[in-house]
């Protein structure tokens, strides 16, 4: 039997300039534990900026979201311009602020972002097939301003929460151990790092997502 | 009741030239899983050099192994210069090339590797003071060069080992599921990336690893 494919969407590697490292691991950990495998992508773009990780300083150097997303993967990562959602039975995107500021802009304009070309096209072909799209952490930002109406969450935080609402999405108040399931778009959420976490939470949150998810794959 | 405090040394951030993103991701899981709790180090130095993880090339740029290593530790690291044994009731070593390029010279002169200063003066600071150390994938050659006469395995691979042995160590070979337990040295290892293996096989081989070690702790 052939085994789900599940893309993963990255967006640099380390939580202050790019996809959070625990996130993004544990989601890879987690669709091998529930027997799918994986394909990582990330846009061929360079980083909104790059930070130092010890004093939260910005740096002054210039990395590319897909060289450095390649960390994650172990080199086996694919230039998203070359997705296609046929190729895959449900879509990931981990958490960091990757998401919020190479992916899409939600971290400097909140509820007037964009969303990166390559991004938003990936994330509505999925949708336009029916395909179960999960988002952890503050990714479900770039979900909503590409697919509004999806009820997600990003945790406790309300100032978040309500950019979300104004892109037109529902928010869902979630804590650890929780995930919020959109059946109708198909969309799964857990808040992971918004929260002040443990690691081993943040296992438990992947888990359950990619469990949801692939459910809904069949 | 106090949590046990285990002290994980990181080399990087990235297989090629630095600490192995999921090893390292999963022994931080694997500790916070068993209740413990964990305080990461590195050393501040260059890394030996940095590879793009795209292609495997060198790329013309200079990175710290602290810095860098802080994106897995989420900025929560400390210099190893600094390091007290005292403060911890155990060490791992996560791998990926940076334990055997920053922490050591092994990738490059085998048998007759040094290690970094801050590196041995750790390792045996603990040993003296008969605290469990683990190490993953390539970091026993690191813990061979500074222990010699400890029972360690790198996995499957025929040439590694007889580097091993000629520093003085005994090697055993293992494959997914296995770790060696040196009980007289109180030194575990796991071959995780050092096998072709799966994500949740490397969450294996790292829940396992720490259990014993926790076990020592006691």
């Amino acid at each position: 039997m052939k085994r789900p494919s599940v893309a993963v969407l990255l967006s640099g590697c380390g939580y202050l300039d790019g996809s959070e490292i625990h996130e993004a691991t544990l989601t890879l950990w987690a669709i091998h534990k529930h027997g799918a495998d994986f394909q990582c992508y990330a846009p061929d773009i360079d980083q909104h900026h790059v930070v130092n990780h010890l004093n939260g300083h910005e740096m002054s150097e210039r990395r590319n979201v897909l060289i450095e997303s390649a960390r994650i993967a172990r080199g086996k990562i694919q230039d998203l311009a070359g997705f296609q959602a046929a190729a895959h039975d449900a879509l990931v995107l981990p958490g960091g602020f990757g998401a919020a500021k190479n992916l899409s802009s939600f971290a400097f304009d909140g509820a007037d972002c964009t969303v990166n070309t390559d991004v938003a096209k990936a994330i509505l072909s999925m949708a336009n097939l029916k395909k179960p799209i999960g988002a952890l952490c503050i990714a479900p930002a770039a979900l909503a301003r590409i697919l509004p109406g999806i009820n997600v969450t990003i945790g406790q935080d309300r100032g978040t929460a309500e950019h979300l609402e104004k892109m037109g999405a529902h928010h869902t108040a979630a804590t650890h151990g929780e995930i919020v399931i959109d059946r109708e778009h198909r969309v799964v959420s857990a808040p992971c790092y918004m929260l002040d976490a443990r690691v081993d939470q943040i296992g438990e949150g992947a888990d359950k997502l990619i469990g949801a998810l692939l459910e809904m794959v069949g």
